[in-house]
């Protein structure tokens, strides 16, 4: 059995969780050089506005690229929250943007609550970039894909203009579990 | 067993290839009340530039998000025609851009070979709308999604500013196929 991590990225539409989904899996096999899927479900419920962003690094080829024990699970909406917290593993790790999610289910799982858009229109005037912010947290409260590529992917990704932004709010992402831990 | 419906979008890094997986798998999903996955595998050989996007479009919950009988591939440039020709199903279809496709191996599939990048720059003047043009083409070559659900996932997706510009690189994709036919 080779190695395989699970991620899901959950929230509502407009929050950017497929853009880095896919920074998330192309550092992973473009810069990190391992397998990665990014994966989007899409039901008549996302009318009310639920999303999700799956990704799934491997060092084989992914035969099943949906999710079904997850390792780490970011919500940013209470919904998203209520809806997927029993589908992560037993000791995963869920995120949650303490901004909009209240309650927590109890669960065997760590759970790292940090008010990410706050901080996002705190320390960079800008709350659209909460989903980068989430990124680095991410990306320091685990150990699959390196940082460097992610920063890569980062400046591969978004839009021409926006880099220095992404990139602010991805290290902040970073400081925040930091400075926690 | 319910209807269950698979696309493969297939080119190089670059061509837009995830935008109007996302588009199809929207307009099917929050439009048309049907269930949709859009995903995009990555490996080492991302580095090399080739690129696929997935969808699959089904009236049931999609189990298994991963194409395996393929009923419409489209190929934009001749690698991922190599690649891919081999996993179309028994009399599904293959779109090709012949302005990057010269050779289309022999299969039990219905052909269609159109000039697609050359006619985006030759009726549009931009060369980067290629892809909507494909989306165009697809939508009339099948039935799946109804087309008034893709345009407006196309107006919820595009860049602000790109609408029209968007719109009328698919109508010209309908079109396309609507005079050949």
């Amino acid at each position: 059995m080779g190695f395989r991590h699970e991620v899901r990225l959950s929230g509502t539409g407009g929050q950017g969780l497929l853009l880095i989904g896919k920074v998330l899996a192309e550092a992973a096999a473009v810069y990190d050089g391992k397998n990665a899927t990014q994966s989007q479900s899409y039901g008549p419920e996302a009318r009310g506005g639920a999303s999700k962003s799956e990704v799934i690094i491997s060092d084989e080829e992914i035969d099943y690229p949906k999710a079904t024990e997850i390792d780490f699970l970011l919500c940013l909406t209470q919904e998203s929250c209520d809806k997927y917290a029993s589908d992560v593993k037993p000791e995963g790790t869920l995120l949650v943007d303490s901004t909009y999610v209240s309650s927590v289910p109890e669960g065997n799982y760590r759970v790292f609550q940090f008010p990410i858009t706050q901080k996002a229109k705190d320390e960079l005037g800008s709350a659209t970039v909460a989903n980068v912010v989430a990124l680095g947290m991410i990306s320091a409260l685990t150990s699959v894909v390196s940082s460097e590529s992610i920063e890569s992917a980062i400046l591969a990704r978004v839009p021409k203009g926006t880099e220095d932004l992404n990139l602010k709010a991805y290290r902040l992402g970073r400081t925040l579990v930091e400075e926690a831990g």
